[in-house]
């Protein structure tokens, strides 16, 4: 219990997302701590960190060695006097374990247990266990309220100027590979005068998010306040919402689910909206696609009860919710993987012959129907301009404009972005027109090519559905960089079935592309 | 996925109980990992180990830098070559996933977890993932015995010769304070010629564990091959269960389980178990202490179902249990925390006039059933043979062997075992008869004390029930050695009722003492 202070030292150590720092053990001795223990780094009243505690034998007087990314995150600098003492949450712990026994958790209960998961104070175990609580018990909106209220609270939060106003916003329920419509939706709605922020996520079970494939051409880790300066100069971004300070505590839970990947309910809802809360987002798009390609929703209805309790819970934060229902048979785009998918959106907006267009039809459409909701102009009318702006690539200025803004290099282009050297082809054994592609193969295969990890890796669709092909006709190609790799592939590719080919047409399908011709 | 050998060196840092190697950044691309990820360290085809790994970018070359524990722990020397690459487990994850959800799981499915949990491939948030689902989903005792034989096989075993059988042991379910029984009832069993080897725990939530307080005399932590050799020297031992290789699962969840305090019936049945089949025993005493001061059992039909199936599931193993049932109002002793309670042990060792005799009384009375329960002597002659030889301290020389063969000083007496410096008194506000002593308000008090972390915290009890007190009798005294401490303890005291003193005994209470006088 003795006051000891320590000096701040950085060291260059890199933990993953634990928050580790290291001490001599004479000193642990001295302060009544343990190794593997969780204690707290204290600057000064305001400033108080949670990390775990390890003891190396190297270290001489009273030093505590702190990797560089906390020194950062915590805003620390070498020399700074810092007090060290154990953590102590009983009172969160035990609310944790009355959730993990089915109990329903009060306002003041939840937020300090995600103040604890933001502050470090919460061992990833204390994390996991909170996870369990709510993958199994049932859980009340209110809960889920106060969950979503405690995730934004304990981040920063964007607050717009009126001039700014209304926030535009997107979101996918996800699940689609390629789907990278954010990508032309921002630049859209930008170069048209309306502001959105959008804060996109990586990959978690698919082979790149939106922030893997703009992380292609800029930078995407920003600060609260950098994206709203970034956003007041050009009305739109696309940054990583992971790697800011909104909402961190949604971060620090994802990655604890993605060990078991469990999607419970209230954590999904929660973590979404969290970050559209704290970017300060008015009126939203919501896609959901749905269709025999939809890994997440076969039929609309395995998500109706999902989207009803999103809308309202979006709207106890101010938050209008327009559901965006898409029929999928594919996934959208040619390019799956950073890469690939960054040069489909490129080649969008710069009208290359080979661009793929119902990437461009999805990302047309959105964006007319949100800029309609948000009541900014008619539909007709905002279809109209979009339109134009496109193809008179004022999309395409506004979208090197954000590049630039993201400390990216605006005169790329697509060419410039060059797929991963080794080339697997996947041929057609039937003849016909494609009906389906499956998204969970193309998934798989492209994340076992190494996307999202190896940005250049990944999968070119060189059909898609409603194209007729041939039997020997490559279907697709799988880019890797790793001849062990490949192997593995072609033996996967052997054992699945990834396209679904017919003799003609369903009539769903037939419709869905005639409509695309029309715009 | 390129195959790169790395170069072992041991490096001196403590992290709890936690895997963690550390290599270059630049090998770490070389071999497509990333810090935090899980990672095998393999040597050969038999010697893999899985392990948290970090990046330092203090190390140049193709060094894996290894914790000295660890080094020990898989039998590593520094030189050794070895290859690093991801952990994949994902029947495993899924396993855990399901029953998270509710599902049973079969035999292959919890070894392969528990595999994943000694071999350090499964971390800790997904050790967490399966508490969580044994502490919220129903078991089969199927499950049960699959699980303790899963904790059995992945850990050493000892298999005694038959000219040392049968093999006794001692259990208790806990919860009362002190109850250091274990240091006599191994003396006298050992002392009878009859083979007990002990493996005791260290205290979770209780201010001392048999094992913390051998701890006191001697060391405590060995290899099962080390335990054996003491055994077959003494036929007695009094070892840490948790720090041998007996069982190793057990430790690593219950430090898990700790975090929320969860005993998830499962898995304490398991983890008592295991560690019992694991040490080879034959039959064993069950203490199950009940009433209005124990913590675990206010009434005996409280465990009814647990013993039931604690029985049952033992004798699947071939472990017959004597289950001992005992009425309880205080804590067992004098003593409370490591080294009070060792002196307690001792002082009736070698017949202090001050020795406790409640903890006498029961050491007997539990060593004669185990013995006749064993069908060793009948009960009379257990009886008569265990006080001769308590009384012509035949028990303390066999002590004095075990503390010897443990690596102590079998020349310790009572009056070495010094307590912390500052004494708190706490003194009685009525008169009358001591009731009950409440344990829980004794545990929380010896823990804030310091103990069983500061071995020589605790408290002294002088008076117990039974005893007639007058207003402004010392009734315990608390030993600490912090002045900030001391303050919160004497601030605690205010608050609680620890002792209920009455006009006159209760009957039950009555005839506890006066049994206790007729052995």
């Amino acid at each position: 219990m003795r006051k000891v202070k320590f000096i701040v030292k950085s060291c260059e150590i890199k933990t993953g997302k634990d928050n580790i720092v290291f001490i001599s053990p004479k000193y642990a001795n001295l302060i009544h701590v343990k190794d593997g223990e969780i204690v707290w780094i204290k600057k000064d009243e305001n400033k108080k960190f949670g990390s775990k505690l390890y003891l190396d034998y190297r270290i001489e007087g009273n030093f505590v060695l702190i990797p560089k990314i906390l020194m950062e995150k915590w805003d620390l600098d070498d020399g700074d006097e810092v007090e060290i003492f154990p953590v102590e949450i009983p009172n969160v712990l035990s609310a944790i374990k009355r959730k993990l026994y089915g109990k329903r958790l009060n306002e003041e209960e939840i937020f300090d247990i995600i103040k604890s998961v933001v502050n470090g104070s919460l061992s990833s175990e204390g994390i996991a266990f909170f996870v369990s609580g709510y993958t199994i018990s049932r859980f009340s909106m209110r809960e889920a309220y106060y969950l979503t209220k405690a995730m934004v609270e304990t981040g920063e939060k964007i607050v717009w100027e009126d001039k700014y106003k209304p926030i535009l916003d997107k979101h996918s329920i996800g699940g689609i590979p390629a789907n990278r419509i954010s990508m032309i939706i921002v630049p859209i709605v930008a170069s048209l005068g309306y502001t959105i922020p959008k804060t996109a996520s990586r990959a978690i079970t698919s082979p790149a998010g939106t922030a893997d494939a703009m992380e292609v051409l800029a930078n995407v880790t920003f600060t609260a306040k950098e994206i709203k300066k970034i956003v007041e100069k050009t009305k739109g971004c696309i940054v990583w919402g992971g790697g800011s300070d909104l909402a961190p505590a949604d971060d620090i839970m994802i990655r604890v689910r993605h060990i078991l990947k469990l999607d419970p309910q209230i954590l999904v809802l929660s973590s979404i909206l969290s970050k559209k809360v704290a970017a300060g987002s008015e009126y939203m798009i919501l896609e959901l696609p749905y269709g025999p390609s939809s890994p997440k929703a076969k039929k609309l209805k395995d998500i109706s009860t999902w989207v009803d309790r999103f809308i309202k819970l979006a709207s106890k934060f101010g938050i209008k919710v327009y559901p965006f229902k898409i029929y999928t048979t594919e996934p959208v785009g040619k390019g799956v993987g950073p890469l690939l998918e960054a040069r489909d959106a490129l080649r969008v907006l710069v009208r290359e012959e080979e661009r793929p267009i119902d990437l461009e039809f999805k990302s047309v459409i959105m964006s007319t129907h949100l800029i309609a909701f948000a009541k900014l102009m008619d539909e007709k009318e905002a279809l109209y301009e979009i339109r134009e702006k496109l193809e008179n690539k004022e999309v395409y200025k506004k979208m090197k404009e954000i590049i630039k803004a993201q400390g990216g290099d605006p005169n790329i282009k697509p060419k410039d972005l060059k797929p991963a050297k080794i080339e697997i082809e996947y041929k057609s054994k039937e003849e016909g027109y494609v009906e389906i592609i499956y998204s969970k193969d193309i998934s798989e295969i492209a994340r076992i090519a190494g996307a999202p990890f190896f940005k250049d890796c990944g999968i070119y669709l060189e059909k898609k559905v409603g194209d007729y092909v041939r039997k020997g006709d490559v279907l697709f190609k799988v880019y890797t960089n790793d001849e062990y790799i490949a192997n593995v592939i072609e033996e996967e590719l052997k054992k699945r079935k990834i396209y679904e080919i017919r003799h003609a047409l369903s009539k769903k399908v037939k419709k869905l592309i005639d409509l695309r011709k029309k715009i």
